[in-house]
């Protein structure tokens, strides 16, 4: 018994220790990349709403679901969705061991440099070139695959790998959203096996709550005995637009009270959220900063915002504006004289 | 200052009661309505493995995923699928707003109890009929009536409602795993939105570790400007079988250090379960109890144990006998004199 004091003295004053550096940790901002603005102001509000106990617009813990789109919203999409450019830098690596696409469109055209006839195919010759590079494998050496290239490959314009363009005020809002009791997920239209490699690292998001497109995989016993998963060359499932409130249901199985999206893609996941009971927060990122990252919006081939961002003006959603409302977008930003261009 | 101390010293209080409790439930059975033996002694042993921290097979809590089959491993699944009742008792009661069912099969066989022609039909009139009754309404309906009907209905042997018939002995293992930092998913061939309404209840699972079968959903504007998600009359997919390791893939993304089943249909997740590296723990129910509960195996129609057994006995699966290892079956037990029969 006298040990057990003498250990619950020490716990009390570790106890002491934790609460003085919570105060301290209390008085520092939760959110430094980010300016202080109308954006800013209604994450925070929301947050201390949803969050006091007894308040009129409490939510338990377990209710808290945040759900965020990733390309655009947590990273950067632009020039072309970092997932296509894994996809077609796999088909230039692996076209030595395969001599008739050569005489096959549309990775003829590709090989060639001919942009012209590969452009004519539209996404579709895009998509069939990307699902022939991520097929006919395990799921194991996908994963595999997907960290060498992101150990090797750069952003054409920021000269750095790719999962080091991930927005540093989202993460800031991952984390502070965590600390509030919150469990954050991503739903995205981008490969659930792609993004589920690196965004732990990246967002302290655990695979289990990674959301995404998927193909279809089969089981078999390999020669050695060993089961195996085979990614097969089958969508079995497009979690964009209207299919982001079905994976949402069919992977989280309840509404989330937290939504954060970029694009039209996003605007269904954002009805759906809106749609619940009580307090929502509803956040789109406006890509307006064509000096730090990118400015695209209506006009804009990929992250096309349009009819969410009438909705979002409409409903009195959060708009926010990059180029004011974030002071750091990337954060090696701090460390460095910019990215070159 | 002077409250900070004084507000620690409250929490070293509580600590030291805290620390007392938990010194008390550390010598407490974790699993008493396990009788001791090997199951028992095998699962406390491989838990005591992986969570020794230092030891050689120690395993991050991030990794502990545990997944469970539910019909026939969390809870009773004869004399038929709890999901298929519901479903019969839908038709039954949805018979007077569908005149034309009456001239057409599978559905005159049922309503008119012709049990030949309906079981010539065999299991695809089954479907037929349960698909019918839970498609062409909103996920929000269905969850409804899902609550509902277990609210009325009540299982043909146990005179209880369907949702008591749970295992109190997995009940107590979920728990104990938990307790150990292993996170606990349902892996069930059962609908996933059937299974979410009341699997919290029972076993301490959220929503969003839940992993089943699912048909497809559509979402919709309804007429009220609310967005709705429509259930089709539409499979999407089948997480039984070959289809389990693909859902544990997709749904979780990472790879169990433990499983448990009891059929056949749960052969291939321990198979999957099995072939990654360190220390693994492969758990089946078999149902030896026909007393208490029901005793079948190899030539069952449902819940089948053929193959899946003969491979737990040539790989030294842990096999729970029912029987000898269950100190108690279901929490009712306790407190009357038994179910009738």
């Amino acid at each position: 018994m006298a040990s057990l004091i003498r250990r619950s003295l020490v716990i009390g004053l570790a106890v002491l220790a934790f609460a003085s550096a919570r105060q301290a940790l209390a008085q520092t901002d939760p959110l430094p990349s980010w300016n202080d603005g109308a954006a800013k102001a209604s994450i925070m509000t929301f947050v201390a709403q949803v969050t006091r106990d007894g308040g009129p617009d409490f939510v338990a813990p377990a209710e808290r679901i945040a759900v965020f789109d990733n390309d655009g919203t947590l990273w950067c999409e632009q020039p072309i969705y970092f997932q296509f450019a894994f996809g077609l830098d796999s088909v230039k690596s692996m076209a030595a061991t395969h001599p008739e696409w050569r005489q096959q469109q549309p990775f003829k055209a590709f090989l060639a440099g001919d942009k012209d006839t590969l452009a004519a195919q539209g996404e579709k010759g895009l998509l069939t070139l990307v699902a022939a590079a991520h097929s006919g494998m395990t799921t194991e050496a996908y994963a595999t695959s997907v960290a060498d290239w992101l150990g090797k490959a750069s952003h054409p314009r920021f000269r750095r790998p790719y999962n080091e363009l991930v927005y540093q005020p989202m993460v800031e809002l991952l984390t502070y959203l965590r600390a509030n009791g919150f469990k954050t997920f991503i739903v995205s239209g981008g490969g659930v096996e792609f993004m589920r490699v690196w965004a732990e690292k990246a967002y302290g998001i655990p695979p289990e709550q990674v959301v995404g497109s998927s193909g279809v995989t089969q089981f078999r016993i390999g020669a050695d005995g060993r089961p195996v998963l085979m990614k097969l060359a089958k969508v079995e499932f497009i979690d964009d637009g209207p299919g982001k409130p079905s994976g949402i249901n069919r992977f989280i199985g309840r509404r989330p009270i937290f939504a954060f999206g970029n694009s039209d893609g996003d605007q269904q996941m954002l009805q759906w959220t809106a749609a619940g009971p009580g307090a929502r927060f509803l956040g789109i990122v406006h890509h307006t900063d064509a000096a730090r990252e990118y400015a695209y919006d209506r006009q804009s081939k990929i992250g096309k915002l349009d009819k969410a961002w009438d909705e979002a003006v409409q409903r009195g959603w959060t708009v926010v504006d990059m180029a004011k409302d974030w002071k750091t977008v990337f954060a090696f930003e701090r460390g460095s004289t910019g990215p070159s261009q």
